[in-house]
Order: structure tokens, then sequence, then C-alpha cells
């Protein structure tokens, strides 16, 4: 048996998000094992680094599938991309270890959030961005947003539903860098892990701030409390995108 | 009467381009006529800098109108933003001199063609690029591009269809960057006015250029020729973004 990694691209806009679900929703790992149906006449389970939600997009999710085909990576490259719709695009793929594991084995990921702040929505990127017509303090952001990097407990930033709420909320964000480029706001986060809509609900949390509907110092407080309730909105799933996924190998 | 310049972005992905044509092709102008139809009751003629394609899409394709109205053109940017479908909008709107004509006074602009240029074809910007996958000397690509740039006859970069093609074929390029970042390769061209099918068969010859296709020295030939023949293919409309149309008044 091979254990192939995958990279994949997708854009999130029509899939509901990327694990697999009742036949009638059209799901990024669903599109997969029609594919793997054509290309291997079987169907080896897909293993993502993660689920991404209804409208996330990727440009370096990654996972993996063992097989007993001999097929060239190359050969498998071209023979999905020839099988996928044209919202998903496989971008690598490589034989590794055998107890390689796309979930498991990730050391972080990286995440970006881009938001178009003018007054005049886009229509252009529309898809890729979120939009938001008002006001930023992006320094304030900037300085308020260092609290979040290292190790914490991110309770106050997990998703709301407790079905969806993770045993360990502690996870270390090793990076988190903010910068503007004309009217774009890109934040990028690398952590170890995130805790289910952790990203968007720091993001919400971020524009609340930079909007001064948030004091300076929030965020310490917010985290301090462990309780969802003291962060701001979950924002929208439009703007995120899974960059990259890091492992050991790498 | 007031004279309204707007400036406009949109996706043009799903538009017979920009030109009002029969009523069932879906067109930017003609979407444009729908709004003004809600917002002014009234359809006063919106003329553009210029065409652009099936296709093609703008970040700052610029277009002007008269009216009567008194509305504000804050209020005229979220009227009109409120009444088009959400692949276009108006990012900016200004009363200007009456003398003022998107075409005639432009004094220059700028198209940027994009080419990703990576083996896997690409998911999320699938309509905002243009696929290459065969490897680039973008270092000749270069080198190569500088004999476009200043006063020339074009004639060899026209539309191959005579009824497209303009009597004056003299145009000069002020400005012709080719960039690289990571996997996508960027060809922004300014010039005081583009013949039709310039920029992309411009691209489409660069490409062959930087395939090692042609050899060293093929754009002096090629415009020396002045026959759309001598060039190279047209590449494709996706690729090519309206940047800006500059003005006087810029």
């Amino acid at each position: 048996m091979r254990t192939i990694k995958l990279t994949i691209e997708y854009d999130g806009t029509h899939f509901y998000g990327w694990q697999i679900q009742e036949k009638s929703k059209r799901t990024v790992q669903g599109e997969f094992y029609k594919a793997f149906q054509k290309v291997f006449k079987a169907q080896p389970c897909l293993i993502g680094s993660g689920r991404t939600d209804s409208g996330v997009h990727a440009l370096g999710q990654v996972a993996h599938f063992k097989t007993n085909s001999k097929l060239p990576v190359q050969k498998i490259i071209s023979a999905l991309n020839a099988n996928l719709p044209s919202d998903i695009a496989v971008v690598d793929a490589r034989e590794v270890n055998k107890n390689f594991h796309a979930q498991f084995s990730a050391k972080s990921k990286i995440y970006r959030y881009t938001i178009l702040n003018r007054s005049a929505r886009p229509a252009l990127k529309r898809q890729l961005c979120y939009f938001y017509p008002f006001p930023l303090n992006i320094k304030l952001m900037q300085t308020e947003a260092k609290a979040l990097v290292g190790k914490h407990d991110f309770s106050s930033f997990r998703a709301s539903d407790p079905a969806r709420q993770e045993k360990d909320s502690v996870r270390t964000i090793k990076k988190l860098a903010i910068s503007k480029q004309g009217d774009t706001i890109t934040i990028d986060i690398e952590a170890n892990g995130f805790l289910y809509k952790m990203v968007r609900n720091i993001v919400g949390t971020l524009l609340e701030i930079g909007s001064d509907w948030l004091p300076k110092g929030s965020i310490k407080k917010i985290l301090a409390k462990k309780s969802r309730t003291a962060a701001g909105k979950t924002a929208a799933t439009k703007g995120l995108t899974l960059i990259k996924v890091k492992y050991n190998h790498d």
C-alpha cells in the first residue's frame, strides 16, 4: 500500500464545506470520491488536515489516502484534475511515509482572512473577500492582536455550539500579521491548530476593535473570560482561505 | 445638466462584454440602463472609456452620463449599487466639467494580464487568470518587451477581423512591466490607447517568446512587418483586467 499526500486548492463558494454529508450536499470530499472511483475504480478514504466550512476557500489544504495503484504521482495529479470539477484542483501529490496522517501529523496551519475596506461593495473578487465599509484603525488592531500570540486557552473564540466545541481549547498562535495594501486588509494567522470557528471569531473581534467598539486591552480581557459571549461576532466564511498546512518533512 | 463620471468594477465572467447588444445578451452597459431606470426613472446614455470583451474584467473602468437629477454623488453610488447585480459595482462617482468625455478625454489606460504558471490548473481564481502550464523564460520576455515601449504602428497586434480594425494603428505604450510572484506572472501595460485585442495579442506573443518558440529580436521584426499574421495567438480574455483610465484631472 502507498500513502499519497495531496495538496488541494478549492473555491469554497459552491460547496457545503470539506466534509462529505448527505448526498444532496456538494462537498469537496464528496467530489474527490467521485474522481477516485473514475481514476482508481475504488474509493479509498480521503483524510483531510481538518474540515473547512461552507464558503471557506483553500490554496493549500492537505489530505492523504492509501492505494495499491502504481500510478506515478504526476499521473495521479493529472488524472484527478481531469475528473474533478473546475472549482477543485490538485496542486501536488507525493508518496509519503506510511505513518503520515494529514490531520495528526500537521505541525501548524496558516489561514488568511481578506477584508475589502472601502465604501463601495466589491464585484470582481466578491466571493474572495469580506466587505467591511466602515473605517478601521489598523494600528490598534495590530497592537491588540499581539495579545493573541502564544499559548492560550481560546475558549472565548470557539464555536458557540457545544456539539462543535473541542475538549481541549488550548492552542498556540505562532504568528499573527495584519497588513493593508490599498483597500485590502489581510490577516494571516499561523497556529499549531485551530478550534472550530476560531479564526473567524478572532477576525470578528478584531473588526470590532478596529471600529472602536471595544476599548484598548479588550483582547486580554476576552481571553481571560474563557467564554464565547465575551468575543465579537463570527466573520463571514468567504473571506477565509486555508493557505498552508505544515508538516515535519516540509 | 450635470455630467457624472463613474468608476466601475466588474467581473466579466458572465457578461458579453461592456457594450449593449441584442436583448438576450447580458452586458455591463445593459445592466446600467436597468439600474438607471430604477434610480433616475430615465436612461441617460452611458459612455464608457472603451469597450471590453466578453470575459474581460475591470477594476477601474470609467464611464460618464448626463442627468438633471440632483441626487448627491454619494447617493448615486449607493443607489446604483443597490440596483446593479453583484458582479458590477460603482466604486466612485463625481460631478465633472460638462466637456468631460470618458472616451475622448482619456489620456491613458492601464491593463493588467495575469498568468498562472504552474503544472496544475487553478481552482480558486480560475476566472481571474490565464493558466499556462509550460516553463516561461521571464527574463527573455522582459528584454523583448522593451521593443514595444514607445510610439509604434501596432498593426501586427491588432484584431484580424477587418471590421474591427482602427484606421490609425499608431499608439504609444508608456510602460510595460512583467513581474513574477510565486506562480503568478503579471503583465501591466499602460498606453495612450489600445487597438482592439492589442493587449491580448501582445500577451500571446510574449508567451511564445517566453516558451522559446520565437527567437530573440522577434518583437522588433513583428512590429516592422505591420501584419497581424506576424504576431502570436490572442491570449484568453479571463486573464485581462482594465485597471485604470487616466485623465488630465487625475
